[in-house]
């Protein structure tokens, strides 16, 4: 029997109604893992797992992690856990600190804790290049320091690394943490291209671009996003495993907005509204080194711009433009 | 008027009532500053304030920290806080990660959400060099990175400098972080030195040592430490400084437990538990590049031989020994 014909060890995956939790989850289904998904479907739509729910590959636990919700049973005999569960709005972060200190932090600490207590022994972490804060170094290796974070966002993801890596060396846990650059795909609700495609449907004549447009970012297909960790859980076994997830081309916000425009049949009006950063907490300059997860054999199957192209084709189709 | 003739804005230290803290709540207090302490007393002692308090400098605030306590009476007016509660038994955080969780990264989120909404600009945070986890690379500079912390203690100490630098670079606060390497000095309850020192009034005979004794640290005196933290504050004005604070040299714990036995008439066996580590979270190898803040014209009075001497010292005599 081969692990992609079934009956492997369940796993959990916290967010895993998310649009890249909802992708993971079918993987670790196709390769046989009955999954548990943690979600409080807060950004995250259960109908992306109604086909792995229907077929019994599935069962879904609804819990808001980070306030006390019992998450004991979905942990119970698992193999592993995929912690994905996030706010995923940055800027409602700064608002209010509370929320990126609950739904990132404390839900981190949540997830530890039920793993220890239920001796589940492999966290897998979707953590982000805003950990760097605004780096110096590009591409920025993962040995980059100091790490100081510039949103609530970022510091719940440095937080929760650091928490995965005490939990790990303290009670013989693995622990692989993944700095997501810009991930897109299906489904996603946050970042410039699902901004930009809103905008523009509501008035079709002009597209307003936060900061001067010369924020510049590497952006990864969810696809691709999935088959690195799944590549870095097959082939790294440190204690911590800390790898950078991104594409090795940048693509700048103004050229989004000229793709997104042109799709619209490039008549509205690009308008800036000027400053290096888009919005407080806005990291402009994003490049990572990859060379790391390079050396296990992965190469991502789209670069930078050709996910920016699906990503706004995509978005498109799913807003009926 | 000089700034140490009085009158300088109010300012808040947390922990005061500590070893470190009561020496910096004194320095803060001869400059000038009327001083506000918040402390739960669960290891410091309010009589290491009463000259203080008795002067009318200094206020006591009693308040658990991280537990939703109100300490906004105490930021009213403030001009900065230094952040120095936490747990002192890393552990203790070991066998239970909720002391950590609370006592370290939520103390610091309440305080700085204190600080924000009472318009206390100015955080000073006292880090630790085992945010650095196990370094490869000695002496380890502020720049190194991954930073993978191996204890609770030092996930909380990680994640609230990263909290710090989230609130300094979103509601325009400054930081100072602090990375301390061991210091000691009168009163201190935990680390290496009181502990040899209890052991032999139990049993003169024999010293238990945990681990092999090969560990090595850097030891700074504690009002070189203080000294150290106001020399960043007048010199550094980064929106997040981070300094490690050490001296330039290591002792190995082996030569601590000769020293500290023949302090007791060199009779006493010494005995090794063996292993690299001397309990779990212990980081075995410590020495801080301190060329950053050595640059701002700081210099220790005492390395860390003649700190370990004092300290063993101050220590025989606080234990009447």
């Amino acid at each position: 029997m081969t692990a992609s014909s079934g009956a492997g060890p369940p796993v959990v995956v916290t967010g895993g109604a998310g649009a890249i939790g909802a992708v993971l989850s079918h993987v670790l289904a196709e390769a046989g893992h009955p999954v548990r998904v943690i979600d409080n479907l807060s950004s995250g739509r259960r109908d992306r797992l109604r086909d792995l729910e229907a077929s019994g590959r599935l069962t879904f636990h609804a819990s808001d992690l980070g306030r006390g919700g019992n998450i004991q049973e979905a942990f119970r005999g698992a193999d592993a856990v995929w912690h994905l569960a996030a706010n995923p709005n940055i800027s409602l972060g700064t608002q209010n600190p509370r929320i990126d200190l609950e739904n990132g932090t404390l839900a981190m600490a949540q997830v530890l804790e039920a793993a220890r207590t239920s001796d589940v022994r492999r966290v897998f972490f979707a953590s982000s290049s805003v950990v760097y804060g605004m780096p110096r170094e590009f591409p920025t290796p993962e040995s980059y320091g100091p790490l100081l974070p510039e949103s609530q966002y970022g510091a719940s993801k440095l937080a929760s690394e650091a928490l995965i890596s005490a939990y790990c060396h303290s009670y013989g846990m693995r622990g692989w943490i993944f700095r997501f650059a810009n991930i897109v795909g299906p489904g996603m609700t946050h970042g410039v291209i699902p901004d930009f495609l809103q905008k523009l449907r509501r008035d079709p004549t002009r597209l307003e671009v936060l900061g001067d447009g010369r924020q510049a970012k590497s952006y990864l297909w969810v696809t691709d996003c999935v088959s690195g960790m799944r590549r870095a859980e097959e082939a790294s076994h440190d204690v911590v495993n800390v790898f950078n997830l991104g594409t090795e081309q940048q693509v700048a916000v103004r050229d989004i907005a000229q793709r997104v425009v042109a799709a619209f049949g490039g008549t509205a009006r690009i308008e800036f509204t000027g400053g290096r950063q888009g919005w407080p907490g806005d990291i402009p300059l994003q490049l990572l080194s990859v060379s790391k997860i390079l050396a296990l054999g992965w190469r991502p199957r789209y670069d930078s711009s050709t996910a920016v192209d699906m990503a706004i084709a995509t978005g498109r189709a799913e807003l009926g433009l």
